[in-house]
């Protein structure tokens, strides 16, 4: 199956112009998530996942967010990392920029890259009002919590979808909140760049470990390479 | 790049006939090293691994296995659940099984199913002499220690190849093994069956986690696919 002819990147990018389910859910976004890990599953290297993944991934990373209403992360993945959640071509069409945001200070001023983006901190009900630190930054969604000082992501993408019309989300983590996600069965596709290297870290895998194992099956929808990079697209299936 | 029409494996067996390096060491087998995870990067479910993969990956095991002059495990491995490390076909040639063993006790007699095959316990000199509990069933082989109640990988896979002719080794883990392997740039490829799945459970990545990350870069070899299981075939390059 590799190498083939075809198997390189195309010029217009991996994952450009791919099609999603025409049903989507009336209540919720489509939601995509998309993440990068070492061979050997670590999702992150000293902290950060952007070390990981080469050029090819992050211009994967750039065409989905072209796709999508709204790009999500957890707060982990702001903390650890000096975020731009957009889109770099001037005059691009910025999706909506989604922070979730738990019970420790946001500090959006710091890690968001300016990029002209509309950014949404979604937080707990009842989050003291400090909770989002130059939340000048960010718009603050307050929504229901799920009862451990967290944001309910059902709730979350109901609001999502009926207030701000995001059909389309993509997910780039932290393993937590895909966890949340998946666990609550909300994720319903998986982008996994998979990078040519061996971390051997102790760093946490794409999707967070819990106590309880909730097995989900997928299937695989396609598979492109560049370079030593593999770029895998799978469908969530629905819990047996 | 996928689906392709020549994507399935093909009968005879994905890596059937595969070629290695003509200049494999003169001191040391050429070791492969062959894992199953998920794509969320648990290589194992319930404390075995034996239940992630389908029946490609065992017949992908069993083509690797029938390729080798030795399949070594690690004690923690053999400790999780019943293993049979030769190959079916009755009258096949089979590979000499290697148990890395360590400071506990090696239940062989009920963990290793039986099957005509020569077995080897490799111990850390000055073991206890019951170590290998039922050692009847395997040969024991004294090996200095890595100083830890280990036994020197490096030291071990010298011998197998000074003493036993063992040119190609093929190292089925656990994560541990495959650590110091990788740690001592004792690996030369990596074989990792990569199955549909999200398991999102506390288990171990392919690789060991340790205190220091060492990272290394891979080259991918191939892609096989069947079903919705990925094939892949990486080859492990010298450290920078």
């Amino acid at each position: 199956m590799y190498p083939e002819p075809g198997a390189t990147a195309e010029k217009e990018g991996i994952h450009a112009g791919i099609e999603f389910p025409d049903r989507l859910s009336a209540w919720r976004p489509y939601v995509l998530i998309n993440m990068v890990s070492s061979v050997d599953g670590r999702s992150s290297s000293g902290g950060r996942a952007s070390g990981i993944g080469g050029r090819a991934d992050r211009a994967t990373m750039r065409v989905l967010r072209s796709l999508v209403d709204a790009v999500m992360v957890g707060a982990g993945t702001l903390r650890a990392e000096r975020l731009n959640l957009g889109l770099d071509e001037p005059g691009a069409r910025q999706p909506l920029a989604v922070i979730v945001g738990g019970r420790g200070a946001m500090p959006l001023e710091r890690q968001i890259r300016p990029g002209g983006q509309a950014t949404l901190l979604a937080l707990p009900e009842g989050s003291p009002s400090d909770a989002g630190t130059n939340a000048g930054r960010a718009e603050v969604l307050e929504v229901p919590g799920s009862g451990r000082g967290r944001v309910d992501v059902g709730e979350l993408l109901a609001r999502l979808k009926t207030d701000r019309g995001v059909d389309l989300l993509l997910v780039e983590g932290g393993p937590s909140l895909n966890r949340s996600l998946i666990d609550a069965n909300l994720a319903d596709e998986i982008f996994l760049t998979l990078a040519p290297k061996l971390l051997a870290g102790q760093e946490a895998a794409i999707v967070a470990g819990g106590a309880i194992e909730t097995p989900r099956s997928l299937d695989l929808v396609s598979v492109h390479s560049s370079a030593h990079e593999l770029f895998l697209r799978y469908r969530v299936r629905d819990p047996e």
